[in-house]
């Protein structure tokens, strides 16, 4: 007597798909200091996260979470703006650092992730680890019903090992998860795998110069305008 | 500017402390045959728990879930009661094993958790895995921030390295998270790795024949009436 449903569980891509870093990360940079531009800085800091993660992903570093990436990185950055971290007293650099954890969350991010809890298991599935997720979660309201910390898998996506840890530690085969994303690159990884997918755009993310992921580029199984809009898809599905 | 708080998590024992598994593995066991005492089968099965897990605990058996436990106790319980597993469908003897996952909340549980998860992070640190725990929430309705299952931490409790592992996945030191549980030997394991401890005591757990755990037999930091009561109880540390 279960209702027909394309999958049991629907995970999300965070960072960009289900809350805005640039505006949270450019909101700490302004409160962290007057003397650089704010946003310029959020993504530039951005910037490096992809090369920060290829080495763990392709085995020359060991698993170090994104806390450790992105001081990393913002070290980078602040030498490159010229500011001064050395001076700053440290538990704002570790403030500043954990903005990753504070981040808003798009307008329907909520009411789509509250709708689709109703019918569907939902987590994260992202490369920020589980206290990083939990942290965001209670900050933004996130009403996930598990999460899954790139700090369980071990890995970082588009690693296939993240796709299919995610659904072992589900227990539930490949073709029962979908990744929700609005990285069309995340989602050509998690198909690979096995998984299921759906696409939805976040053309705001990079700001007014955002040329890539404006639209859905791989055959995925649903290309929604937001997580209200999937919640809506993926009901037809169920009643079906 | 942030509020005093005890802790910043309070992880809670799931069976028998949240949740009521002798209703709902008896429920279960009635459904699936008519030729058995409900109640009494649900006990021994649950009396093979502890034992099974040892193995695990001592590093004679590689990790595996409750699944798998489950299913070979049930086996045993069958055996013991005369009740043929093999003649029943197989789909059948599933449902009936994952039981475990289908478990009503008591009468507090939901209300108090809600209450907590305004001031904490609230999940289980459980001998269940993530995916048992994760259908035990979609069932009970139970509202947790972030699942901690056995699967991620590779033994079963009171092995010390199940409370730190918790501690360490979400980036706390042990005396930042509670450990809320009806069992005073669990509360005395996560004490000695430095969590802080609550007990709620659940007279009704095995039946009118329960001795054991009626009362707080250790020093713990606090003793609560149940959830609720154990929700009010904290406030006072974040008001004060």
């Amino acid at each position: 007597m279960r209702p027909k449903r394309l999958v049991d569980a629907v995970l999300f891509d965070t960072f960009g798909t289900v809350v805005d870093w640039r505006t949270g990360v450019s909101q700490a940079v302004s409160e962290f200091s007057g003397d650089v531009d704010p946003n310029e800085f959020a993504l530039a800091w951005r910037g490096r996260y992809q090369p920060s993660m290829a080495p763990v992903r392709n085995g020359e570093r060991p698993f170090v979470d994104l806390d450790v990436l992105h001081r990393e990185n913002l070290e980078a950055t602040a030498a490159e703006f010229g500011l001064s971290l050395g001076s700053a007293d440290p538990s704002d650099v570790d403030w500043l650092n954990r903005a990753w954890h504070r981040l808003p969350p798009w307008p329907d991010s909520v009411a789509g992730l509250t709708e689709l809890k109703r019918h569907f298991i939902v987590g994260p599935l992202s490369n920020g680890h589980t206290a990083l997720l939990t942290n965001m979660a209670k900050h933004a309201g996130l009403p996930w019903d598990v999460i899954l910390g790139s700090d369980l898998l071990g890995t970082y996506k588009p690693d296939p090992r993240a796709y299919l840890g995610a659904a072992e530690i589900l227990r539930l085969p490949p073709e029962r998860v979908m990744l929700c994303a609005a990285h069309n690159i995340d989602l050509a990884a998690a198909q690979e795998a096995g998984l299921r997918t759906a696409f939805i755009p976040r053309p705001a993310e990079y700001g007014p110069a955002q040329r890539q992921d404006l639209h859905a580029t791989g055959s995925w199984d649903v290309i929604a305008q937001d997580i209200t809009d999937l919640a809506t898809q993926l009901r037809e599905h169920v009643v079906g």
